[in-house]
Order: structure tokens, then C-alpha cells, then sequence
């Protein structure tokens, strides 16, 4: 089993290795430069159709591309501890939990990267007004995850999970992109704090 | 427990209203009207701090959102058919065509009905030029779509899956928004015409 893993500042394949830390896996890295976009060449396009990182290729050949979805195989492979809940219900919230956090927040973020960034101006046309509106969906995003963050200590209740690990990397590339939490954010930046202390935050 | 649900053409609650019909579930509605904005009332953001159908109450109070986590949920209640894999990696890569379709075609058809129709111009700011521009990517995601079917049956294998289901709603959505598969997408069609003759694409 090896994971196809693209380097920071990449926010999908961050998720795979914080998660697999936080489990104790050691996975295998085969590094795929995004830079040197070794991710569309027909080599890797065979492996994953859709030309993006990271893919878990397991032994037999076998190809898992999605970055929750590779966590969810390990969660299987090794459940403890589990990062998706111990019953149906912890399931099911946690799993609404990282939907509801890759769509209000990463979306806008991806099209403030994807339409309004100057780096990814060189690769793709951009739409840039629309690129500029996702600022303020982003803060909009990043104020209702405060509000919700008030009442407990983790994204989708008192257990760190993996939709704390979607916001995480979602929350650190929105930075990098330009898009800070804001200064008023207090329990939103409280929960930052706590989840980047943990040692796979390093991952 | 009862379902929150929107009537059609709004295609996250199809989801789930044919989730549960491939299961024999007989889930309670109640209709929240989108048309006359019922999920944007402060009452039902009680429910769903986000305003969107729909939601799954349970007898306790406790409220899952989130169509595919509403999915999981009832997939736990009752496993059978399995819609969601048989094992890990069947699971895992369900879980992987799930996304897939939910992010490079229901984005993109999302993306036009948001910014480029002329029923949400009443209601919203319009990028009307970023908004037609996914005419072309929804296209493109029904090429690939059509590639990918071409040696099997179904969108994640050789069984009907919760993948199918969404593949099934985003297209059907896509077409009351005004993106049709391509003529030539055979196999796409062909897909299309076997899943819409499953007695559940009524529900």
C-alpha cells in the first residue's frame, strides 16, 4: 500500500497524512510535483482519471482516489482511534460535520484559489470577480463555524475527528491563499490552536 | 423520524427519498417549500443552522443533514440492499464515485443553476460569465462520466449504488437546469435509461 502524496501547501493529500498519523500508519509516500503538474501526465491519468492527488494504490493494484475516501479504507483497516465516530449517529454527524465543512468553507476557498489567486492565473482562465465574491463567503463560512464552535471543543462535537481534519487543512490553505480567519473569531481560533498543537498536525 | 423534504426539481432530497425507497423504507415527509424560502425561516435554521433540505429528526430531537450522511444513517438501520459497498474497499470506492460525480459534475451544474439561470438571477448576485462557463465543464464531466461506464454497468461497479443515486439526481437536475448529456454519450444514456426504470427514481 502506498499513497501518490503531493507536498504543502496541498490541502487533500495533508488530509490523508494527518489522518493516517493520528492512527499511527506509517504510509509509504510516492511524491507526485504538482508544480512540475506530473499529476496530468497519462502515467498518473491512469491510476486516477480525473488527474489529482492523493491516490492510495494498494498492493494488488487496486487504485482509491478521493482523500475521504482513503481515510475511510484506513479507518477500516485500522479503527482505532476512530476518527468517524463509534456509532450510527456519530457516524452520520461526523460525516455531515466534513461535508458541511468542504462545502460552505473549502468551496469558497477553491474558487477564491481556482478564480482569483495570481498563482493559478498563469494556469487557467479565470472568472475574477466572481474569484474576489468567495472573500466574503469565506468569512461568512469562517464566522458560522465560530458560532457553531462555541458550545464544544471539536468541529462535530467533544471527540477530535476527521472532519476537524478537513478544517484543519482547509482553515491553513485558505491562509495561504490569502483568506485569514477573522481577529474576532475567538472560538474558532481557540480550536485551531488545539487541533495544530496535536503532533500529526505535522504531517 | 421524519424527513424534512423539498419537492422536486431539487435533487438532495430525491436523494435520500430514493435511498430509502431501494431500502422498502417508508420515511414520514414534511414539506419544507423552497419556493416560498420555508428553509431560510428561523424555525427550521433551528434545525439546520445552514437552511437546507433536507434534514432527517429523529424521535429524540437529534437532527442529521446532509443527503448522503442522511444516506449512511439509514444504511446502518437497515444494510439491506447494501448501497454503500459490501466490504472496505467496495465501500471505499463507492464512497470515492460518490464524490466524484458530486464534485466534478454536480459542481459545475450547481455552478450554472447559481450563476447562469434565470430562476436564481430573481434571487441572488449572478456571475453570469463564470455561471455560463460551466456549460463547457459540465459537458466535459459528461464525457468523462461517459468513458468511465463504458466497461460496466453501474457508476462504481457491476451493483447499483448510493453513487448511482446521485449520479441519477444530478443529471436529472442538470437537464431542468438546461444541461442535457451530449447525443453521443452512449453509454451515459444508456446508464441513464437503466436506472430511471428502477421503480425508486419515482420516489
Amino acid at each position: 500500500m502506498k499513497l501518490y502524496n503531493s507536498a504543502m501547501p496541498a490541502p487533500n493529500p495533508r488530509r490523508v497524512r494527518i489522518f493516517a498519523a493520528e492512527k499511527g500508519v506509517d504510509l509509504p509516500l510516492v511524491e507526485v510535483s504538482l508544480m512540475k503538474r506530473e499529476h496530468k501526465s497519462d502515467e498518473y491519468r491512469q491510476k486516477n482519471s480525473l488527474g489529482q492527488t492523493p491516490i492510495l494504490e494498494l498492493d494488488d493494484g487496486e487504485v482509491i482516489a478521493e482523500s475521504v475516501s482513503i481515510c475511510r479504507y484506513l479507518e477500516e483497516l485500522y479503527p482505532e482511534p476512530p476518527l468517524f465516530g463509534r456509532n450510527a449517529l456519530e457516524r452520520a454527524q461526523i460525516d455531515m460535520w466534513l461535508r458541511r465543512v468542504e462545502f460552505v468553507l473549502m468551496g469558497p476557498v477553491g474558487n477564491f484559489w481556482r478564480h482569483a489567486h495570481p498563482f493559478t492565473a498563469k494556469v487557467v482562465t479565470q472568472f475574477k470577480d466572481f474569484g474576489e465574491s468567495n472573500r466574503d463567503q469565506a468569512a461568512a463560512a469562517f464566522r458560522w463555524l465560530d458560532r457553531e464552535l462555541a458550545g464544544r471543543e471539536f468541529i462535530a462535537g467533544n471527540d477530535f475527528s476527521a472532519a476537524d481534519i478537513t478544517a484543519l487543512c482547509t482553515v491553513d490553505f485558505a491562509a495561504f491563499a490569502g483568506l485569514e480567519m477573522p481577529e474576532d473569531a475567538g472560538h474558532l481560533r481557540a480550536w485551531h490552536l488545539r487541533v495544530s498543537a496535536r503532533p500529526s498536525a505535522a504531517a
